[in-house]
Formats: structure tokens, sequence, C-alpha cells
């Protein structure tokens, strides 16, 4: 690669983009993502996130060509509520899996509160080590709008960590709103962190995380805290087997973790690759890849048409009408969507 | 209305649809919403979520019809996970409030599980008296596909059913994925129904659901269960007030009431009443309807897009080509979204 060394005056070569920021075409970012080069990680994945016609294209190509390596990677999704521990089983979780040989991307899936209106996900300074691991990224959740939803580009961006290399992603969520079912939808693994004990209302866990739960961990198992943990995991573990059993066989386990005092996470890495070796060996492994990568076709596609036909400025501006009219009481919603969308066409 | 009156032949009075059910107009149905009909009302919801274009037309003329109308209706939405006693819970307080001189509607709506793929919602037969009774209209969730989302048109039956002179909504769903946020989207008040002891990890409560909620009502509350019920609210109203202000200044409040021995059902009634001259008062009422209003506007708008293309045969075939080559590892998924939306176009 080439392009490290020409930074001398790449506008001149390249008779675009005379700003300080220069694009990179898919071709160069591809390479730097199979020398494994961070940096162009971290472009190619704002790249894919961007909005801007041309970057899309650029974006497509990119895909494209990472499609076509193979990888072996295992796609793991973390979920639990603020509060159960998450950023720092990250840590402890990533640092093992990284001395044990593997690299490890960490990506995040950060819905808004409906009622807040604000992002609830925890920052990344409690990820220390990871952070400053050679073997590991960590990229934190896109602001997005939401016209294409908050899950709009982690799929792609799997695809990206896993082309430089990562064979270990790691997407995190929290307990509330959609995120989980579509995060559940696009990894191999889904884990879920709970506390024992007091609180357990606050913390929540309604009946589709359960039966979407592949492994459920325990945190905090130290200290005072352990009979707790010990009631706790047996209460899951009766739960657990309330629901009917997996189409894919398995049957979820509970585990527990101190972060702390670095217990039991040798035991949760064990689990989930236990969980590939058996999914691999029944091929549940791939047909869930397949029917991950249909819902991926379909948003792909939805979220396609939508953009390109409401980011325009001419709707975007009918909208905005729409939206002053409705605020004064002057027309009906629905009224008001149909007239619009008789206003709109689209060619692509 | 000389409907009712003429089925002595009315295809040939109309020149159209020579079947057994004959299509009713815009101006036909609303003049039975008018006149307080049920059948009408029936038929008019699912003149709503038909498909067809052309009954689309005719909905969209009903719809405009109905907004024009003044209506004073409370919305409820009423939520809590299968086994609180949810249908129990609507037919006592329904029947409550038929008895103080009001019209209520049940609609619901009903999600399916993303990992069963099946409904979860209990069926009606359980209100038995509700269903029965003259000022009630129970309607029970429609089969969607998953093309539009599940609450597609649970907006606009609640107008009709306010049309036909229902003053209170309840609108019926169940603590799991989505359903509860586009519920909450649409009521004025928000209502979770909770069970005392033990299970609590199965009930399930997520953060979100909880911020939602302007009241929240523990179910069961008679014989042995008296001594857990009174433990739970104590431990809800604490939870409750870990929460931040509501910003139309309302406190949720915590309640128990027992379906078997007609016990809470008053009081329960009497908060909702209470909340409604709260904050018609300082005026977040019609703010939050307006907020809606537009969140209703935009889900419309981007339904109608993505139905007016993707449900058209050229199109779903195409769908169909790509999901086959996808399930056959032939095409990435991403690039085959792409490949498809190159190929649509869209004109109203």
């Amino acid at each position: 690669m080439s392009k490290k060394k020409d930074y001398i005056n790449p506008n001149l070569k390249r008779g675009k983009n005379f700003t300080g920021t220069r694009s990179y075409t898919a071709q160069e970012l591809f390479d730097g993502l199979k020398a494994g080069d961070t940096i162009d990680l971290a472009r190619a994945i704002t790249l894919i996130e961007s909005n801007n016609h041309n970057q899309q294209e650029q974006a497509q190509a990119l895909i494209q060509k990472c499609i076509t390596t193979e990888h072996n990677s295992i796609r793991i999704g973390i979920t639990g509520v603020p509060g159960v521990g998450k950023s720092t089983f990250i840590e402890t979780f990533g640092m093992h899996l990284i001395q044990k040989g593997h690299k490890v991307a960490v990506l995040a899936v950060d819905p808004t509160s409906s009622v807040t209106k604000g992002s609830i996900l925890g920052d990344k300074t409690r990820m220390e080590q990871l952070a400053k691991a050679k073997n590991a990224f960590i990229r934190p959740s896109p602001a997005n709008d939401s016209l294409g939803g908050v899950t709009k580009k982690t799929k792609e961006s799997i695809l990206l960590c896993e082309t430089a290399g990562y064979d270990i992603i790691l997407v995190e969520t929290v307990g509330v709103g959609q995120s989980e079912t579509a995060v559940h939808g696009m990894v191999d693994f889904f884990l879920l962190l709970k506390l024992a004990g007091a609180g357990d209302e606050l913390q929540g866990i309604k009946r589709g995380i359960m039966e979407m739960a592949d492994g459920l961990v325990i945190t905090k198992a130290d200290g005072d805290n352990l009979n707790m943990v010990s009631t706790a995991m047996n209460s899951f573990k009766r739960a657990l087997h309330l629901y009917p059993p997996k189409a894919n066989g398995w049957s979820p386990k509970v585990l527990s973790c101190s972060a702390l005092e670095k217990t039991g996470i040798q035991e949760i890495a064990k689990l989930i690759f236990d969980y590939v070796l058996f999914t691999k060996e029944n091929n549940s492994f791939f047909a869930k890849r397949i029917d991950q990568n249909k819902e991926w076709f379909l948003s792909t596609v939805k979220n396609n048409i939508l953009d390109s036909i409401l980011l325009k400025p001419d709707n975007q501006k009918r909208i905005a009408k729409y939206l002053n009219q409705i605020d004064n009481n002057k027309i009906a919603p629905y009224s008001a969507a149909i007239e619009l969308v008789k206003q709109i066409s689209y060619t692509p």
C-alpha cells in the first residue's frame, strides 16, 4: 500500500477533495482492512454510515469486496440493563480472549429511550485496557437520525471488522426498546447479563429477552454477593426451564462471573465455543446466518427506499410543511400522509 | 340510512361486486358509525386494514370524514405479561365504566414474538360479560403481515371507535417486543399491570416500560395474596421514585385491585380521570396528542411508501428471486438489496 506514504500532496495526485480530509476509495480501504489497519477500519465504518450519495456508492463497493473474503468469526450479542456491569464485563472478557490469541472488536447498538429521548449507553472510558490493547477495536455507537432506525449499519460494521481480521465480534446493547431483537438478529450467540438480588423489578428481564438468550451470566459474583448469586442462578435455571426448547437443540446455560476477581470468565468463553461447535455440527449455525442475511437484505431494501425518498430536500420541505399544519391542528395526520405520498415519485 | 334495507339486490343498484359480500362506501360507513352501529364499526375497521388499493381509497375518505368530528375520548393503553390477568381486568374495568355511563371499545395490539413467531395474545373468551354488553365493542388484533409493522392501523381504529361514540378506548398489548412503545405513542394514559411476589424475573418489567407507565396496578389483590401485594406496592412506589419526574408534571401512582372481588376498580378509574383533568389543565394532554399525530403522520408516510412499492407483483417477484439467491449463498444480502433498489421506481 502506497497510500500511507503519499500524504505529501494526495489531492494533487487524485485531483479531488481539496480539503483537509480526503476521501478514500473502496480499494484503498479494503487494502487497509486486509492489512489490519485500525485507522482504515474506523474510516471504513464512517464511510458506510454516511448518508452522502457518492460515499454510499463507495461504501457499497467496499462491502461487495469484503463479502468475497472468507471469515471465520464468532458474533456475540451482549445485553443487560445499565448498572449490570456490561462495560466492565466486556473489558475483562475481551482481554481474556485477546490473551488466548483472538482479535476482538466491540460494536455498540445504542437505542435512544422513547421517553427520555436521550442516549443511555455507558461511555467507553471504563474499557481502559481494551481500548489500549493491540488486538482490540472499539467503535462507539453512531449518532443516528431516526429515519433508518438505530441498527442501520451494524451488520455492515460487523463485516468490516471481520475483514480486518477480528474473529470475535462483541455487539453490545441495553435492555430497553427494540435493540435486543435487532442485535439478536445479527449475532451467533446472545448473552444476557443479570444482577443477583434486590432490584429485580428495575433491571427487568422481559420475556422476549429471556427467550432470546443462549447464555445468562450473573455478574458481580464476589464477596458478600455470593449467596444471592447462587439463589439467582437457581431461579434463572428454573425460569429458563419453562421455555420451549430451542429449535437448534441448544439448552441455554446459566453461569456467573466476577470481573473484579476475574473469576468465571474462562467458563463463559468455553460455553460460547461449545455452542459454536454444537451448532456448527448440526448445521444450525449456518442456517441461522442465512436467515439473518435474508433479514439484512429486506431491511436494507426498506431503509434504502425510505432514505432515497424521504431525505430528498423537496420531500423534507413537504414533510416540514405538513408537520407544521399538524402542529396547528389544520390537517389530520392520516390525510396529510396520504396527500404527501401522492406528491412523491421515485426513480433510482 | 337505507343501506340496511336495500339488500334485495344491492349489486344491481351499484353495478359492482357480484359476490356475496358487497362493499360499503365511506359515506355509508360513516353514517353507520355516527348512528353507533357496531356492525358498521367492525366493517369500517376491516376496510382500513385492507391492502386492496380501491378499499384504501375508501378508507382514506372515511378517515377524512371521521377526523372532522369532535371527540371527547380517553385513550388508555394497558400492558402486562401473559398471566397477569389482563383480560379479566379489562372485563371488570370495562363493565365498571359502562355502568358509569361510558361506552367502551377494546382494541388489541398483538405483536408476534420474534423467536416463537407465534401470536401470544390471550383469546377474548375471558371477556364474556363485556363481549355481550350493549355499550362495549371488542376488536381482536388483526393478523398482519410484517411489511407495515404490527400497529399499522390501530390509530385509525381508535378514530373509528371514537366516531361511533366510544368515549373510553382501551388498547391492550403484552409485555414483549416493541408493541408497548407503539401503544404508548397512541394513548393518553399508559397503565401497567403487575403481579405481586414470586416470578418477578419472568413477568419482567423492562426499564423502558416502567418509564412509560402513568399508573401501575398490582392485580389479584385478594385472599392470601394481600401481604405480598402490600410489599410489592411499596417496592414499586420506591422504584417509580427513582425515575426523573415526567415532563407533564404527573407522578405515576401505584394501586392494586382484585377482579375476583371487584375491589380497587373504582380507584383505578378515578386515577385515570384525575390524570386527564390534571393534564388538560396544564395543556399537556393536547400537546401529547399533537406529538402523537406527528408520529402518526410519519409512520403512515413510511408504511404507505413501502407498501405501494414492495407489494407490487413485479417487486414481490424480484424479492423472491434475491431471497432464493441468498439462500444458496450466491449473492451478498447487502449487494442484493442495492441491486434491487436500483430496479425499483415509484410513481403515485
